[in-house]
């Protein structure tokens, strides 16, 4: 396999109902992730971008999270509906989304 | 909390016995992933580096797989005792442990 052009890890971290920290889990991360690896296949980008689902990535009150590297931008708040244009916008033409993007307090 | 330095992807990827494709949990990694974690507590970097659990990062057969990030350097084959020197050499130092580097054919 190639070393992808955007690595998207994809905050997939479930915690029981009651739990005093929140979780992508119980914030339909799933549905998230799994639009990501739809996307990617109808795209056929499997030579550029690659999609790893991840335990926690730290700002749990701002998820689902998702981080692109080489870059280093964190989304957050991130739905399913949001996935196609993370793709057309910076997966695809290097265009950061930044209606996403984390606020700096919580990835600085 | 800030964006890290280095961010530290570890495969905890798990397969059941007989399964046709190896895993790193096959293979030892969450021993080597709790290590990670131990080493950055023992060495005080949360500032500087963060550690993260994956899903399968791709190279199985090359495992456990360990991915560093902005720069995508890919190691295999990590075990327990190889944690400490990526921490002295390549996360706090900059410099990659070549010996673990996975080979351009899995990671180019």
């Amino acid at each position: 396999m190639a070393k992808p052009l955007k690595h998207v890890f994809v905050c997939v971290q479930n915690r029981p109902p009651g739990h005093p920290r929140p979780s992508c889990g119980q914030k339909n991360c799933a549905d998230m992730a799994d639009e990501f690896f739809w996307q990617m296949q109808q795209r056929q980008l499997f030579d550029k971008v690659q999609v790893t689902t991840t335990g926690c990535l730290g700002p749990c009150s701002e998820g689902p999270s998702v981080l692109v590297y080489p870059e280093g931008v964190m989304y957050g708040h991130v739905s399913k509906s949001d996935v196609a244009e993370i793709f057309d916008e910076h997966l695809e033409n290097n265009r950061p989304v930044e209606r996403l993007r984390m606020p700096k307090h919580f990835w600085g």
